[in-house]
């Protein structure tokens, strides 16, 4: 290998950096409209009317649209069919789309929206999920509130905890995060001919607006055309969300027919776009004298707010992941993913993992304290390994690094020497260390299996030079370099001369969506199949031309046969001449996985990813500040095509992480955003990350994945918060059970 | 079959007629700038100088480009590499261009041009082939002015002639013909993200553009992406000049950075544009007194006018079938394609046929005069058929439907009755009737034969609905609708719910032109290669649903197999849930041409299409105009696809070749074209054509061909201006041996 496994630079690094990179706004038609959004002004309402006469009549305005003009379905396809694009009778949450304003510009669009007069009556409404859940509650959803259930029951919990010497309960919770892209939500739909529309924009997953757009304006999605842009960050948050947006933005080109643009404000995202769920976690948890676990109970309840968006299937990864990367021989989970009359929560790097690890390995340094142990070896005496079972029952038999990434995070932090008893320390200024681990299932799971595919079209030109196109996306986490890297290695191309093209719906079969660390996996194998008929052909004419049998090798750029070599552009040449085929489709999907809902126990995934971060803190206690001395983050993610860029997704999940743990607080008063800035909403800065970020890679390779790579996405974030909450206790004996850990609940913890 | 063969409505005719099709000058950026050309204003020049710099001081102008500023190769790339995109030191053609200015509109971009100052010195011009070829003739083009010259050596020609009973010799001469299409040249270049370029723009042959683009700019083929748009007709006008115009947009693109348009005006596309060679062609025929064709010697000269393009394979392809649809034993063939100082001739529907066919079956009728038999009874004593050999020796082994077509024609046209002797007429009105046949070798045939291969993608998207894309173009002969009518038909999905897409050549590996008649044959089987491994995957899931074995049928939408059916949607939902990949690359190859360039002998095309035409003229021999009665048109073309849309090419080539033979006159002044524009030059109207066009199609399959199809797009015309010369001379007694038959030959003619 050549390519792969060497840190090549970035395929967009050089227009990214210089600004030659083309966000959607900076798309322009000339004769395009602008529109903006109408929203419910309350947390809950009865729509009585919806009066656009007046709006209309300002000049300048093309349309004012409601949900009488959609031609389709008015539901946002996802999990359920519960969102509309645009409310009908009733609103949900503060900031729910009512009507869309076209107009020749945005002053003018917004100028029409102020005249638009809703009647409405207000309805009761509720803001907690526990509040929620109960049965006198304002309905929200169905007769209970609940969008899904889910209950994992392995062994027996009560002989469990019977057998244990020790056992403990505790009660933790997690606050919305935001995901603070750098480009807000945006769409551009233009009419083509034949009645169909292409739409550009931010976005995760092509297909998911595909189907969106299909919904909205009930024509076939071969008549569709989805063009990702380049996508200024996503993580999570334009999963779901750039459907409704990208659905708007077509309605109202369609309804025009005219190009259409729709880019929201700052403010307008943070107060309608979905977030990390507020977590609630209860746990009790048993083990012997010795530390050996043998019992765990989770009751885990997620805030969904008004629609069910992906809520559901964030449940079902925060379930199947709630007991942390142990083997427990009984378990009892409980989950619940509940409505309230708040923005609509949905994916966010990690994916209902954070929350859970953050109880999960938070309560087990609390049963190490009560155990005296050091959290470490509690730790070791019930990981995960080859040959043990997760939560599920899900038996690992391959690719399973936690050990050796423990040991090596432990070791270069040398965690051990500087563990000490937190009762011992004195002081306003206080240091500590923590940890905390986790594993990652990668891909969709079993919950997602349906969409456990992905296609790539690959082609050579005959200057040699390859086009790469999958249905997956690049928004900053480096997936197209990484995908190049792997054509490139298989083509035995320059990986100078492999380009990749943004995704676009007509060039791909349905791919599934841009998440779940799924992209090396997926759109990888995808592109290794391509690339291995490719090759074929072209080892087939080297063969032929040198007229020998046996293996062709590719290096630096050339094939050698039979003691005979051939540049690859020069064999490419001679393809061209033959008129070999040079351009295939690839396809890769997933089997195996047998998770049953009904029991919780099965195989929920087809691989994990195993991580294992190291926080050093220092705490002010007067002030409640907490610094963050050195930060270590480990992870065996099978082969780290581009080592480089792994690096920099790990580093990049610190300090998001960091900031989950200490900074990012949403506040909401009567269901609407109060922080819907960032001059309101803090995320970390450079001066609030720690200058030593010291990572590890562990490569047990997964043999299915390409050249052994599982997936690398979400981890990094994940185990961070508990590993700086771990530490923050270690440092001064509290222990802070709600994110953020805010200064003022350092200051005024017992 | 259910889809092909029937006359499904064509897949653009919407768009078209309700004006929502979209043409390149459609295409708004808001901020393009606009490109025009400065031109050489004499027929031969050197260049002294360009001074650009008060051009360039324009408010407005956002620049000026010469060659100078060219990055990558000078050289509009095709057969040779004569052409450059802009003049260095030499113009050869009034028209030539040297300069591009760019501006924010056109108008300032014309203002600037008239400040570009250009110093030059004249130099002798040549403007006819015949003195071109001369020894003391000004050079244009290496030692002797001769681009290509071919030559066919079959048989004893001196044992030829000596065993004919009547020996004649003739020369003919052709006159330019315009393409009329309505769309000018136009082109829309943008910058994309990665230092690549998308250029949009009226087109047949997108990968001769990427291969211009790529050579202009000096970027490899993978960063450009070439999209055909909405194209208003083209006729072979639109082969190899878009590879200019895209270079020049191109380059104005890039090196501005910004989106550039360049369109031209009629004028300029007259002055500039590609025409059909004007020949020259001298035949010596003889035959026994029966009517046995005993040898042909043909000297044919084509007029490239100033740089090569096509002229070469124009050339070729009127040689090989200059000696018309007859086997004869012993054929000399000579033939040349020489540089001028004019505008460079290339592609045009029949692509050096119809000169070398005007030729061929005028000097048959009067072959025919001279043995005093009727010219239907000497052709058919000659025709080609199953067994006898072209030419170049092809021996036709299947699918000639030559006898037939004739006798259908000659029994719908009453052709024997009506043909009488002309020395009988009398009158200033005076008809007559005229028949003319002719074959076609369908595809790039052997000296295109690197290029003879066809690409296509096919997806079928999870409603059913499928998208098809391909490498060759819809310029409004229908290609479209054939071929979703092809994959409709295989796939047993509804015609309604098959989709097609632009060209684009990021998606479809280089699938050579489209010209020459060969993309049902080509593009249809890349379509059917595609669509049968995604059938064989539907069907497979259709057993499994049934549990049955055997063959599946599909007919009206659904499957049927061991006695049961479901739906096509149903269907496609089960291959969906079940993760089966739906897209395919199809991909199609010819072999098996034989002919070798030294002795012009050997299997010049893989199939040939076989044509009869017949028309009814009535003659003012005062003011020599000439009526056209009656026009029957019949084909041999293997498979109607689409048999309304068979007719409607059939008349339309009846119509262009009406104009060929008595309209189109393009007349030039010092090189310089005077009738630019359609007041000087004259084409069909309405009021020109008859009322009755009677089409015979003929099926004689092809086995290779998409359920037999040949091809059809350029056979309406090529015998359509000898036919009429025949008639005229039935009708008059005047045989005229030059095109345009203008009333003034009539009048004046012995």
């Amino acid at each position: 290998m050549e390519i792969v496994g060497s840190s090549k630079i970035r395929k967009d690094a050089f227009d990214k950096v210089t600004g030659k990179a083309r966000f959607v706004d900076d798309y322009k038609r000339g004769d395009e409209l602008y529109a903006v959004t109408f929203r419910s002004p309350r947390p809950h309402i009865k729509i009585i009317s919806i009066d656009t006469e007046e709006a209309k009549k300002i000049e300048g305005v093309a349309g004012v649209f409601t949900y009488k003009d959609i031609p389709g379905v008015n539901k946002v396809p996802l999990v359920f069919d519960d969102y509309p694009f645009l409310a009908e009778d009733v609103c949900k949450f503060y900031g729910q789309p009512i009507a869309l304003v076209v107009a020749v510009s945005k002053e003018i669009a917004r100028k029409a929206l102020k005249k638009i007069k809703l009647k409405y009556k207000e309805l009761p409404a509720v803001f907690d999920p526990l509040e929620a859940m109960k049965k006198d509650a304002p309905k929200i959803y169905g007769k209970d509130n609940v969008f899904r259930a889910y209950k994992i029951r392995k062994g027996d919990i009560n002989r469990g905890f019977k057998e244990a010497d020790v056992v403990i309960e505790r009660t933790y919770r997690t606050n919305y995060q935001v995901h603070s892209y750098l480009e807000t939500q945006g769409m551009l739909a233009e009419p083509s001919i034949d009645g169909s529309i292409t739409v550009y924009g931010t976005m995760q997953c092509p297909f998911y607006v595909l189907d969106a757009v299909s919904n909205i304006l009930g024509i076939p999605q071969s008549k569709i055309r989805v063009v990702q842009t380049t996508t200024g960050g996503a993580f999570g948050g334009k999963e779901d969300v750039p459907s409704i947006v990208a659905g708007h933005a077509a309605l109202c080109s369609f309804l025009t027919n005219r190009p259409v643009k729709l880019i929201y404000t700052r403010e307008e995202d943070f107060d309608s776009m979905s977030k990390r769920h507020p977590g609630w976690i209860n746990i009790k948890i048993g083990a012997k004298r010795n530390g050996k676990i043998t019992a765990i109970k989770v009751k885990y309840v997620l805030d969904g707010g008004a629609f069910a968006t992906l809520s559901p299937i964030v449940l079902w990864r925060g379930t199947v992941h709630s007991t942390g990367p142990y083997d427990i021989e009984n378990v009892w989970v409980d989950s619940f993913a509940v409505a309230t009359n708040k923005v609509p929560c949905g994916a966010f790097r990690g994916f209902g993992q954070p929350q859970a690890n953050f109880a999960n390995e938070s309560i087990i340094d609390e049963l190490a304290h009560e155990l005296k142990m050091n959290p470490l070896e509690l730790r070791k005496k019930n990981f995960l390994d080859i040959g043990k079972k997760t939560a599920t029952g899900h038996l690992i038999k391959e690719s399973c690094g936690l050990k050796k990434v423990v040991d090596k995070i432990t070791k270069i932090s040398n965690f051990n020497k500087k563990w000490k008893d937190p009762q011992n320390k004195k002081g306003r200024i206080r240091r500590g260390i923590g940890i905390a681990t986790s594993f990652y299932g990668v891909g969709l799971g079993a919950e997602g299996k349906f969409l456990e595919k992905a296609g790539a079209h690959v082609q050579i030109f005959k200057d040699g030079s390859v086009l790469v196109a999958v249905g997956n996306t690049e928004m900053g986490q480096g997936a197209f370099t990484v995908l190049t890297q792997i054509a490139s290695e298989i083509l035995g191309a320059p990986y100078e001369v492999v380009n990749i093209i943004e995704p676009d719906t007509t060039r791909i079969p349905d791919s599934g969506p841009t998440v779940a660390s799924r992209t090396t996996v997926m759109s990888g194998n995808a592109i290794i199949n391509a690339c291995k008929i490719l090759r074929r052909r072209i080892d087939g004419v080297v063969r032929d031309i040198f007229n020998v049998r046996g293996k062709v090798i590719s290096k630096n750029g050339y094939y050698y046969a039979g003691g005979k070599r051939i540049s690859y552009f020069d064999a490419v040449k001679e393809c061209y001449n033959r008129r070999v085929k040079m351009a295939e489709q690839g396809f890769y999907r997933v089997e195996g996985t047998t998770f049953d809902r009904k029991t919780g126990i099965g195989d929920a995934y087809f691989t994990y990813t195993y991580s294992c971060m190291v926080a050093e803190v220092e705490v002010d206690i007067e002030l409640g500040t907490v610094k963050i001395l050195r930060f270590y983050s480990g992870h065996d993610i099978g082969k780290a095509v581009n080592p480089k860029l792994a690096e920099g997704q790990i580093e990049g999940g610190a300090v998001q992480g960091i900031g989950y743990a200490l900074y990012e607080n949403l506040v909401l008063e009567e269901g609407r955003i109060i922080t819907n800035n960032f001059t309101g909403y803090i995320i970390p800065t450079i001066k609030d990350i720690p200058d030593d970020i010291r990572v590890v890679i562990v490569e047990e390779k997964y043999p299915n994945g390409p050249y052994g790579a599982k997936g690398l996405g979400e981890p990094p974030l994940i185990a961070a918060a508990p590993a700086i909450a771990n530490a923050i206790f270690n440092a001064t004996g509290k222990r802070i059970r709600s994110l953020p850990i805010l200064p003022e609940k350092i200051v005024f913890q017992e």
